[in-house]
């Protein structure tokens, strides 16, 4: 499991004065760079844009449980819940730091991809050590 | 059955060079606003800013089936599946209009909130009535 | 002069409720699509995606005179106040449509630029047709 | 003079491959976020959730001078200029971590306002005192 946390901006929220929900997979996004950031060569960063493969979404299942507002700070908890050929499948927790309620749980499912072709291809054997470091039962 | 159509804009791409995964939400929201347009008393915008009731998400599922990239015109084709007293479910198409493709589809469950309290609420007469208005069996 | 309109979306506002303050920035750079828009070989996509050249801004300034909120339709009155032979200067007037009160005056400089060495170059000659055709003295 | 550092998002980018440039302005926001941070009764958040005092922009100027890209980590280095009565100006310079390159200068004019009547007010004695902790002559 990796940690990321950082505080909800002030362009994060709505004009319902919520964390505007899309932004939730912004978050969870952030925590998988943040998981796949020891890759070498150059880390996430270095697999998009050097290595020109990457991970996009294929599925997504989210609940959303409890409002998050402008300044909480949430904790997201990243585990690899399913590791395939070339897909995998994230689990990130969202938990409010002030109270420690759950905010949002998201099952979120990503597909190794080149980026040349924009075809799925097997997934680089790092990437795939670095997501079994992180693998945990459901 | 709503349509909502725009382009892929400039900024809504990511380094991977494809329509960042959270942005499909964001038009699934827009796609939502315009179904609630016709509301009375100001529209979705007035039901948010003025009578402080908001339809916030609770549950999301999304498959992900081709990429988008800028410049990209999406049609959004948005119909409620489901109504409740205080929830209702929408399902949007996403289809890539140069070629029909079905780029993503969204089921997006949403709870009738009091904005001052953050608390469920029953779901406005008018509300339920445009709801209505575009139920379509799965 | 090309005139861009659209209503500030439900992401858009801030934890003040108002327009944050860099998305006037994305509107004038929506407006100078549209202006470019008639550009032969795929319109300002294919300038940026095809053909490999950019407008990047090298400078802002930009006056904020009237709030602007959620729902507020914009009017964005875009025009050329100068061409050189590598860079020009946009003018954009955000009017809000309600009540026509200037919301913000922006001064847009951009320079024509090879995407693939990220140099400066000079400006096509359809791009600079383009522009000659929304010159306005100041 | 407060230095705020992160780096550049996955989604921060545009088609064009670069920082997408109202996004400098957002970075330019969370440092004055972070200048203000020490404020007492909640900090910049407080004063803008409870206090219901806020600083928006009335004028900007910004010079863009070296491009910034995916994973580039930019420091903020921000300073106040000016302070008036009601409003002050910041000076924020962005530099490229990698280099050390400067790649934008940002003039930044914001005056304290009341958000429930939106009307400019005297700037708070706890902004004011901050301000004046981090002014530095141009």
């Amino acid at each position: 499991m990796v940690v990321y946390e950082r505080v909800v901006r002030f362009q994060e929220v709505d004009a319902a004065g919520l964390l505007y929900f899309p932004r939730f997979l912004s978050f969870a996004h952030e925590a998988m760079e943040e998981l796949f950031a020891p890759l070498g060569e150059g880390g996430y960063v270095g697999l998009i844009r050097d290595r020109r493969v990457g991970l996009p979404a294929v599925h997504l299942e989210t609940d959303f449980r409890a409002p998050v507002r402008y300044g909480d700070r949430i904790r997201v908890e990243t585990a690899v819940e399913r590791i395939g050929t070339r897909s995998l499948t994230l689990r990130h927790r969202f938990v409010r730091a002030r109270d420690g309620v759950t905010a949002a749980v998201v099952r979120h499912t990503v597909v190794s991809t080149d980026l040349s072709t924009l075809k799925s291809c097997e997934m680089p054997a790092d990437v795939r050590r670095v997501a079994e470091a992180h693998q945990e039962p459901v």
